[in-house]
């Protein structure tokens, strides 16, 4: 502690305080106000954060540690409580200029509408770009309850702008009829209740290419983790999903960005879910941002 | 139970099934879209109709039972997730037909934004309409955040409306120094930290003047009601939100419609907060529907 | 919202208005009064119903939805606290007269020992019954600290009422060293702490015949099911449940009734459990109702 | 700890180990299967025994510690699951044993309804007995949803036993139409609301007779006592009732027994009711036991 | 937000990022080790700062706003787990050289054996010292279990330095006999139950002293702050509890100093405690900071 | 009941009052003071015990009652609260006189340090002895935060007692590069991430060793074991670990002396983990404690 700095609290453990000189950049996009079940989310970066100084800096599934790979904590983004689309403009200009200064975006949610800005600003960088998206949800609707900007709706927006055949969704087992017939009929990959085996199906086909890859934490199940708005029975567990994130770390793709998305503290009664979330994305970290130029 | 018809699952107790017969109706307004610290009041009115089946249906205060008042329970009404102005147009426009109707309404939120519309349609019918506030928050901002339709600016708007001389706060322990000063500035009459004494007072001055009372259930002491968003210490008991409620049963004031708005049931652990709401809509039912036309 | 009729408030998600016209019809059995350990399932089918409005009305297990088949919600049977003979007396009356009307009863609890009634009233109607039954707990006891009419004497009720070889349990992983040798001195099939790979060698042998099915939802591990009273660890997923009961949808038995009980809302910090078994509920709908007359 | 004599583990706080030579006996009464809205109070008597560990053994209020009064702690009294008369049976011929010995029976709830056979056994000694009653309900019914043996019906027993008039209720504030007026119709005292001033004027019309004091922990306000089943806004706080157990003390009423009842762990999650009970009991052994031959 | 400097997190409300410029320094003392009953005040002061953001920065108690007070907040001093007397020595260090850089040192705890060091090292600065201690704990004990360095010994250690006769305890209502003989025989002030009104007796006697006030959020009831870990029915409001901080706000003494201690996170379940501890540390800043060189 | 002496309360179901005709003690060692994350885990033991209650006495697992082996529950070592040294020499000194008794000691924690002490006492006894270690950590530092006496120091003064290639390590997912490296070097066999099939190879070459098996609740996955103080995800399943307890109990090592730690209730709102962790001791009991002079 010094006395000639103000304290810098709440950040990702071993966070890096120079964003110049960072390959990866943290950020919060604390935004739950679309959400029509259980909202909560808002609050997700900053207890990820907090319980990140339980984790150890060492990955013994990658054998690197946290010090090996330079990233900033940018701290949450100010956005303007109740209004969708003023809060989605600031994190698409947010991540243009993470992206401008050549960084690897690593988004923490907040509902999952928010991978929408996210994905638009990465996509113009990179126009050959395809989406990995793991959920419960389809979250393929046109609109919900009249809405477009809806927590429903994000991967069919991104469906839409980067090409149905581009998007790769696993884990999924809850949508409407229509939500998964709009996907067969244009093409789009939808993998129902697995990760890991179809995942490695479809990863060397993506050899080489641009990817972002976008994490719904509902994809687990209840058990794994109850910390969520939408629990859905049936889902996967976390070792699943370390894998799932380490078969992406060894596969041939270029990850570019990547968020993880949903953690809602208030239903985390023992803490679990933000623990788990804040060990997926130390794995992603030492996994994924070294490979964006690869 | 009987096979003929649905079942008529989560009113408030003893509610009467006859819209057309009965002087009041309980409404639900479950809209939390613009707050800012933690939403979760969307779910209060289902919480309260719930654990009213715990109430008895005499009140040992007034010595009367709920069956010598009739009151439809209508439901929630079906606000349209995160649209906050479409939201507030819905409400108007639902107790508008109440009061066509000649009802008393009788509202449970949701955010204290819901009273804004209500009160609206109230002062369109009653232009000589006074308002007693009773709330931890002041209420009086402009706007939050840029944002006009917030959780904290009803009351503001309510001054608006009906003139700020016409607006009653009590039990006030919390706002801007701008919030306290317009007040001033404006002859809007404000009670710090108390409500009963202060209510003694001014009562007897709108004696025949028909009154909208809302409470907002953060006017207790987070002891007595920890389910809320916005807990603030030094509140009153809920032995003096009683006696308040009481204050105004007695008095000459013409009661036209009423609120209750705030509770939040996934931070009310005990379901203390829900079952105090439920007990004091008996009392305002008990105590004041009939005074509307007196 | 319509005024001249009154709110239907609680009801399964997508649940038919009319009786008459319904295949299936839901009802609440909120008794917990037997229960030694931790009461509390008697508020289960609320919950379960209250959170089923989170539910997707498309299954992309079975590619069917809701729409499909015709379930009217009847409600709770109101039964009378802490009378055990009485409110098994009213459970079967209700259930007779179900089937009566050649509908499919599909019962949500409170304890176990509701199936009973349930079951003496289907094997009436279909005296070739077989009885399949999930559970951590054998649930075969004679009594139980002296008492005949218990949570943990159901199963062994059933057994001598359609015989014990037309009995089939799966997941047990807790009961008496006696319970064990009874089953196993009469000739009752109990599969030991698993369900899918036992289900599917014997759900040939009951091809053709009407099976009624009861799920304890403590046949899931606690990891998947806290909300309830007495969790066991070593239980299945809710994958491995939710696959169960497609295993009987697509096998040659027909369902004739079916109940999901124990889920006890207060233990369930999350309301993980409840909407496990929302979802549960929703598989068995799609995937039983309209075997029951294949 | 010696390795010759079992573990003496869950006890209240510095109880004595010789029943002989205890001049009062603490024992619990596991039962709630009687309640309607939420059981939960037959865990009461273990978790109050555990957090006593907590407490001083000193009273400051009281200027005495707990080394100066013999208690035995007996334990739980073994009640039968769901039976609820044979359960009354057995807690009557514990509590005659306790008399019969010459001790000063304080029994630990459990449901309100244990207060009944206690009181039975303790008006067979005490033909003059007059009973002091504090409570948040009138628990007169005569029955309940049929029930005699109810939750809502001790005071009524006890009043019909001993007498109308020689019951006194301070703090009551909810109940039916009906048991008010047949309170008032046969002569019962009820304090509606209050404790502390109404006590200061029934005690001395009490001076010297022998007195039982029964006291159901919802008489505290929700906020202080939120782990309990029915909790009803509107009530005394702790200090109120710490002083009414000390203005008894100092009185010239000869107290013959006690009970303090209805404390449910499961509501009561930081163990904040269960804390304020053991500290009752501890000013109720200090202040009341050596009165009893006063 | 700026990428040019690292993310600001966790800091009370308007903190003041520069430590020169500051009047007072905010600083958290993570410590827990000693605590018997139940621990986990060591999360405290993180939590205090995290829910400090849904403060108003306005007191309409005090007229005052945060902006007109410069308090820097250091964070927590890094103690080493486990280690109470190393720990003590950092705490004793880092007052010493704040007030050496002539600020007001306001401290959150931790357990109270926090306290002892700081006033160790605030009366080397004020010889003349009288120090205020608010608690529902005499906190007077020699040692605990052996062991002097405790959360139950600190105002012993406190009094034995500056002299009994200098120290004034507020709200006691629990200790050892023994401990409230030692203070009456050391000339030691205990108001015991009250903290208002023996409060304004005090406070013209130390009229131009300098004072060091400790506060233990346990002098509050369980009811106003269930989230600590001792506990202890009869204690007074917060209403109280921010009345005598205007009363001494208001009076002639001269604080140089402050704390508060005792908030555990873990038994908060909504943020009640916090939330109130939260308002407390305002009032203490606009009422006390600038009195210390008055 | 009986009244000539004490209540034997909190004790492990079906333990054996007669410490000198027993075969096992257990005793819990309720410590966690050197705890850097979330403390609690000392209230382990009594939560387990209290449990234990709701245990069935068989198991179908091995086909056993608890009946078949007497054990004696010594209750809690009564170790001074903040002081780990001596608390660590007291249980030693406990565990000395278990095995002077020639008695199978049966330790519940508490903190995994707590293991270090008693297999120093039974390393001791038997010179060969072997240990068998599940947990997610490899607890192999030589400090931490500059303290030897740590959470995470047990394991390295173990392997250094007994030698580093004497110790196996199993389900390990959490741990500093350091640590790893540490045990490669020198010959310490770790099982990353699993624990069942890595056993199974190493239990035939520890045939007829003495073995000393310590189980920190945390090997399981968050979902299983929520109460504990450092949840990690990816962890085993409480199927595995049952599986892995019945490995052990098949096979031909010796299990002279096991423990269960690190159980923390504060953090297990449903009361799982402490089920499940009187499950698994129950397993132990039926399936280790006669192993020891096999």
């Amino acid at each position: 502690m010094r006395f000639d700095e103000a304290y810098s609290g709440n950040v990702f453990i071993k966070s890096h305080p120079d964003f110049a000189e960072s390959e990866a950049v943290i950020y919060g996009m604390p935004m739950d106000w679309t959400v029509s079940y259980r909202p909560g989310s808002r609050f997700g970066p900053t207890r990820i954060r907090e319980v990140s100084i339980g984790l150890e800096e060492y990955s013994p599934y990658l054998d690197r540690e946290l010090g090996e790979v330079k990233y900033f904590d940018a701290g949450d983004i100010p956005l303007p409580f109740g209004n969708a689309q003023r809060s989605l403009d600031m994190i698409e200009d947010f991540v243009d200029k993470i992206l401008a200064a050549d960084k690897f975006p690593l988004g923490i949610g907040g509902e999952h509408l928010v991978s929408w800005p996210v994905i638009k600003a990465v996509y113009k960088k990179y126009p050959d770009l395809a989406v990995i998206h793991m959920d419960a949800h389809t979250d393929l609707r046109e609109q919900y309850e009249g809405e477009p900007l809806s927590h429903a709706t994000p991967i069919r927006k991104v469906a839409e702008l980067v090409g149905p055949t581009n998007v790769f969704s696993f884990g999924i087992r809850s949508g409407t009829k229509e939500e998964f017939q709009w996907a067969k009929d244009n093409g789009m990959y939808i993998a129902k209740f697995e990760v890991l085996e179809p995942l490695k199906e479809v990863l060397p086909k993506l050899a080489g290419r641009p990817v972002y890859v976008t994490i719904d934490i509902d994809v687990l199940d209840p058990a794994c983790a109850p910390g969520t708005g939408t629990v859905d029975a049936g889902g996967i567990t976390s070792k699943e999903l370390l894998a799932a994130i380490h078969e992406i770390a060894k596969s041939n793709v270029r990850v570019v960005g990547a968020d993880l998305v949903e953690v809602a503290p208030i239903y985390d009664h023992s803490e679990q879910t933000a623990n788990t979330a804040s060990k997926l994305i130390r794995e992603m970290i030492l996994g994924w941002v070294q490979k964006r130029n690869a």
